[in-house]
Parts: C-alpha cells; structure tokens; sequence
C-alpha cells in the first residue's frame, strides 16, 4: 500500500461508523442518528442516487411486519407504504393457464408491500443525509481495520483514509469486507453455500393506460418443478418478474442461450406469459444472471467495537421474503440491546448476537425450505388443504393458532419461537386428527350395528 | 503491489506447480516426478530441514493404511517404517490410575505407526529435491493466481515472481491461498467450524537410558470429560502429549493460566501424570495453544489447470488418526485419475473430485464423533464389550466382518463405504441380538415349564 494515508479525522472517536449504505446500513445511521448519535456511513460503491437506474439488479422486496417496525421505529412507514403496493396473497398460475388465489392471512392487516429496493434504498439514504447528525462517504471502500488501534482503513479516490470511531457496525452485505476484517485471527466459524439455481429478472410492462395485465394487488407464482416464476407488482402497473432456474443441466442458464432456446422454454413451461413478454429476448440478452447464496457464522461481534448485521452475517435465500425484513428487525434488536446497555457496549453487543444469531440461523433453514414449497407444494391438493384448514383454525382461535407463515410474516416473534410453536401445532393437530378419526370409526361401527 | 515483478520464467509451461510444501505436496511433487513430470513445488515458508525444531507444532502423526499406500506409491514406506514406532492399540488411563488395553486390530497387520511430522516432512523434501525433476522453491507466498491467463504470482524476498505452469496443484492446508484463487468468482460452498476445545503439546521425556516410562508401543489415552490427554510415542522413547482443554469456561485454557492453576488440574485430572512430567509449568508456559478446525468446500478443481488436496479442501479434527493419511490418500486417486485420463485433465480432475469429496465430508463427521468417543464412550463398559464383540467377529469372519475402526485405519476402502458398511453391520447384530434374546426367553419359558 504505497497510497498516501491522510491522518486520522480528528474529533471523531465519539462517532459511530457503519460500513456499508444499504437497507440495513443505512436504517441503522438513521436509528442511531435519532438518538443523538454522531453517525459516518461508508459505502463502496458511488452515490447510487446519482447512477441511472441499474438493469436487472432491482430485485423487488416484500415488505412485512418485521421490517415495518424497523421503518416504525425511524418515523419513515408511511412516506415507504405511500410507495408500496398491497399484495394481499398468491396468485398460483398452473401450467394450463388456470390461477388459484391463496391469501396470505385472515384479514386485511395480515398483506405484504411491494417496494423497490433501490427506491427504498434512495429514501433511506436521503432521509439519512438530511439528519445533521449523519455523514455519508460514497466510494469508501475498506481494506483493513485494526481491532486493537481501534481504526478502520478506506481505499477511496482521493487515496487512503484512516478513522477512528467509537465503534463500527458492518452493513456491507454477504461478501462484507467488514466481517472479514472482525473474524481475522478470531476462532470464527463461517458457512457459506450457493443454490444450484440462478435467477434473471424481467419485467411485465403496465398496458399503455397504466392498468397491469395481471392482477396488480398480488405476488404471483408460476410454479415449475425445473423452474419457477415469481413477480412482484410496482406501482406503475408493471410487474418485476423473477425466474429461477438450474444454472447446469438440460433446460439450465448453461442450455437456455440463443432466441430459439428462450422461446422454447416459455413455451413449454409458461405460454400464457409469452403474448404478455413481446420484449422477453431483449431482456433475456441485457439482463445479468444472479446468484443465491446462503451465510451462517459466529461470532457477529468483537468486544465493544464492532458488530455485524443483515446480510454480512446472516445471507439466506429470498424464498421466504425476509432478507431485507430481518436485516431491519437486527436494527431494532441491536438498537433495544444498546438501550438496554447504555454504559456497555460489549454487553450490548453480547446480548444481541445471543438474542439474534439461532433465529436467523432457523431463519436460513426456512428459506431454504421454502423454495421447495413455492416450487412443488403450493400446487398440492394435500398441501392447499393443510393452508386452509391452517387459516380457518386461525379464524376460530386467532390468538392460539397460528400459521407458521402468520408468525414468519405476520408477526415480530422470533423466528425460532415461530418454528417451535407450528411444530407443537403440528403435533396437537395430528393427535386431534387422530381422535377425530377413533370416534368416526366408532361412529361407524355403531351405525352399521357392531356391539362393543 | 508496487514491487518489480520478474518476467514469466520461460519454457516451465511444461512444468506442474504444488502450492505448499507440506506433506501433501512433497509427496505429490515426488509421485509426478518419478512419472516423468517436471515439478515446481513452492512453499510459503523458509526451508523447514534449516529451522531449529519449532516447539509445540510438531504433533505427532498415526500413520495407517491409506497413509502408507500414499507412501508405498513413491518408494519411501520402508524408510518411514524405520524412523516411526508401532502402536498395536490403546492403552486408557482411568483417573485411579488403573490403565486398560485396546488392540486396534485383529493382528500385527493392523497397527499404527507413531511418526513425527516434521521429520516425515523432512524425509519427502530431502527425497524430493534430490529428484531431478523437482525444483524447491521457498519463501514463495501465493499473492494471486490468474485462472484466464494460467498464471501464478508469488511473493518472495526477491520481488514478486510470476509462473505460468501446465497445472496447479493446491496443497497448502486449511487457510489455503490457492483455494481462495482457485474459488474466486465462482459459486464455491465453503463451510468452516472451529473446535471450542484447543491443545497444548508437552513432552513425556524417556528415562536417562532411554526406555519409556509408559508402555511405548501403544498410544495412551487419558479420557475425563472436561479434558483428554493423548500421547504418540517416539523412537528415543519419549512421548508426545497432547493436552485437549476447552478454550473458555470453568477449567480451560482461559482459566488455566497460572502454575498454580496448572498444578491444580493435573492434580485434579491427572494425578498419574503429574510426577513424570517434572518440566510441566515450563513447558506449559514456552508451548503455544493450538485450534482445531474442520473445513468442508466444493468445487476443487477449475476447468484443466487446478486442482486441490489435503488440508486445503478438507481439514478435519484429529480424532480418528486421517488427516495426513486422507492427504496421502488423495494424492493415490489423484494420480489413478491422472493415468486414467492421460490426455484430458479436465476429466482427470473431476473424476478425482467426484471419487473424493464425498468421503472426505464422511470423514469430517467421523473426525468429529471420534472426539465423543475418545473421551467419553472408551472408558464405557458396554463400548469396551461393543469392541471386544467386534474384534471377536471380525476374527470369526475376517472377511465378512469389519469393525469400522478397522475399515477405517486398516483398509483403503472409501470413507463412505466404510460407513454404510459399518451401519449394515450394526443393523444385522441388532437383529441377530434380538433373535439370540428370543431364543433365550423361549428356552426359559420351556426350562421352567411353560407350555406353549
């Protein structure tokens, strides 16, 4: 490193750094800076308010209950549901073309909210700028933080820079350089592991009066056992669609390249999509294929330092909608921790990888668990009986049975209680289940005249 | 990277590249070369045969079956027989100081042999440098390998240098630079977990006539459940100890820090110990503390050009003897896969990954039950009859029944074979025990007159 090192900024070991300017990051400068903490927001890439709009990594986000509090909690829910749109359930679209509607809960409190990321993005990031207690640092990447010095080092266009804050948190992502650097010499376990599918988006332009080809106020699904459709409703009456697909193998990103092998596939697999997509082999060239991954790791923390959060400790597949939802509940957990321990850090820390860490490690298994759902069961008869009769006990006894997506999505129970409690509603209705079954057989054999 | 860098060295295209001078790579390097292959082997570190013998990090190894056929393959096996020494089972010291024996196997055929790491590395670099074919060279560090352009570029006290190697082979352990490079960009799962135990080596020195003040050709074991001693014997017999202890918590290497604290353990764990070890509390100060971890990957190799094995693709725990024999081991079906696809290393790489992988995860979860085993279930009466049961039907059927230790140590059948192997087994004596148990109760029914 031969770059020339300005000097530490001075008067600034009272400020918090945050290193990286996404959802999490930057919901966390704003919690943070409404305490009256001095804030400086890192982020690597430049200002993304200034770039157009980036090509097929808009990825669409369903905003539920748990990242609704993390908005709550910063003052900013309404201005993002005034730029949402309500999807109230799953619109199931079978490979001849007939659809089937799943709601997503009992009433009309229990939707999710379609926003952009990168609009959401933009609003946190603007209204972070605004607060006099927050500084924001475009095109900061970090090489190296001293744990000891108490120093992180950023590689930036005007050469190196070194601070020196208070503490750090480390928002940067499933690649986060910042977990790396807080792990270095540490006994950490890590785990990371890539889906064998890939995902390209596209989108579903709004007919020219801005009405959607689709119905708007829902999330729908083409469900495929070799692929599968997902689209997310915006605003402007088009939809982001989501195909995931086998990166290898027949019908595989590997196999489906040329016109003719896109066509091909939609018209084997999604036809009644084709005369809605008249620009799919433009998009399918222009769009980049995405990867999935999945992180688990320990520790999230380094004395009363630095922590880590979202996505830079807990990366999981998007088939349970909760990235962006859980990466803003770790703001709040971090957030009532710090209250909590307002004179000790380390305590602070403590308590919220301990109160954190093994639900977002259950949370990682039900994403993964769930792509299978959203592939194979949703068609089920077996599998849509089994939601209703969930919905309907939940109707009669709302407070006592809920439905394992209620809790995920519904709720702010934490994801491990969640699975805990459908596991134990699982066994109760299985025992009911089974007596309901004794008592018609006995039924039965008293009608047909058998004597006990 | 400011340094000069030396042009590529020229005409080596020819030539295969070993990252990493260990065990795994001297002994690759010397069975390319006797197939008439040029090697480079390039080792991070300063030549180990010029260093005094580095304290504490010299842990002695239990070469078995699949370790000597890796040894057998370059014509050293005898060599290293002579310099190591036969442990024909365990000896388990209870903490009254009683001690028990474990044959490891069924005869003379099924030891293991006691050898000292350093010194088997030494051996392989001296074998390998004398080799015309082989070229050493130390104080190279990886810095990054360009898979595109088919290159290497090492750090040495000399600037940076850069190769451009027919094919790379990754044989530099658990923190493997060649399998960052070899990963790179690519969807590579990764798993790491540490051990929350660590270990500290001491020395049980030999009597001034140099016999063993323990029974030298076994390796002892003193198993408690908070801690575990292992020791190896050496030819000058003495042994090397191994002290496993938590890191953290009531009784670990947190806590025991002091001589006084060190006394106390030993009083307290072992007391046998204590007055053969008259060097303790020095020793305990002068030897560093170790990490143990387990590491699980995937991919190995990238296209024609690299390929990984040993530690860099799968580090296990200590605990059931394999880490250098599974290294060996991959360097045997490596160079099977190599003459089996002579003109196609791309082929030859996946066939060595796909004959492999699956049994070195095997072996990490064997690795791991081992530690359990080692220091809880030997001192179990009814694991020592399980044992004593195993080894009398394996001598009954020598070749029908095999115990997993067995398998495991004394044969080359692959990990996962042994495994489910082992488990058909398993579910056949619990039958058999079952049908025995049957036959008992009936003929006490008839002894004592029931009639049926």
């Amino acid at each position: 490193m031969t770059t020339a090192m300005k000097p530490a900024q001075e008067a600034d070991s009272a400020r918090i750094a945050i290193v990286g300017g996404g959802l999490a990051g930057s919901l966390l400068a704003l919690a943070l800076a409404r305490q009256g903490h001095g804030v400086d927001l890192y982020e690597r890439r430049p200002d993304p308010r200034r770039q157009s709009a980036g090509a097929g990594r808009s990825i669409n986000l369903g905003l539920s209950k748990r990242g609704m509090q993390g908005l709550r909690m910063v003052g900013l829910l309404d201005d993002v549901l005034a730029r949402s749109v309500v999807m109230s359930g799953r619109v199931i679209h079978a490979p001849d073309g007939n659809t089937r509607y799943q709601a997503y809960g009992k009433d009309a409190g229990e939707v999710l909210h379609s926003i952009d990321r990168n609009e959401l993005n933009h609003l946190l990031l603007d209204r972070a700028q605004q607060h006099p207690q927050v500084r924001l640092h475009f095109e900061h990447r970090l090489v190296h933080a001293d744990k000891a010095a108490r120093q992180l080092e950023f590689d930036t266009p005007d050469g190196n820079v070194v601070v020196q804050p208070l503490w750090v948190a480390g928002a940067d992502g499933a690649f986060s350089a910042m977990r790396r650097e807080l792990q270095h010499g540490e006994r950490a376990d890590y785990h990371q592991e890539y889906l064998e599918w890939g995902y390209k988006e596209l989108t579903l332009a709004a007919r020219p009066d801005g009405s959607s080809v689709i119905e708007l106020t829902a999330l729908h699904v083409w469900p495929r056992s070799h692929c599968l459709f997902v689209s997310h409703p915006n605003l402007d009456g088009s939809h982001t669609l989501t195909l995931f697909l086998p990166f290898e193998g027949e019908e595989s990103f590997a196999t489906v390249r040329t016109p003719d092998q896109v066509s091909a596939l939609f018209a084997k697999y999604f036809p009644d999509l084709l005369p809605l997509l008249p620009g799919l082999l433009d998009q399918w060239e222009r769009h980049p294929t995405g990867s999935l991954i999945t992180t688990r790791t320990a520790p999230w923390r380094f004395g009363d330092w630095a922590v880590l959060l979202g996505d830079a400790c807990h990366a999981v597949y998007p088939f349970y909608g909760q990235g962006m939802n859980s990466a803003f509940e770790d703001c709040c957990v971090l957030m009532a921790a710090l209250a909590d321990h307002p004179k000790d850090l380390a305590a602070a820390f403590t308590r919220y990888e301990q109160q954190r860490r093994p639900h977002t490690d259950v949370l990682a298994e039900l994403s993964k668990a769930n792509f299978v759902e959203l592939r194979q069961k949703v068609q089920s008869p077996w599998f849509i009986a089994r939601k209703r009769l969930d919905l309907a006990l939940n109707r009669l006894w709302p407070r006592s049975w809920l439905p394992l997506y209620t809790m995920i999505a519904h709720s702010t129970m934490p994801y491990g209680e969640a699975l805990e409690r459908s596991h134990r509603q699982e066994r109760l209705l299985r025992t009911a289940l089974a007596g309901i079954a004794a008592l018609c057989c006995a039924g039965l054999a008293y009608a047909i005249g058998v004597k006990p």
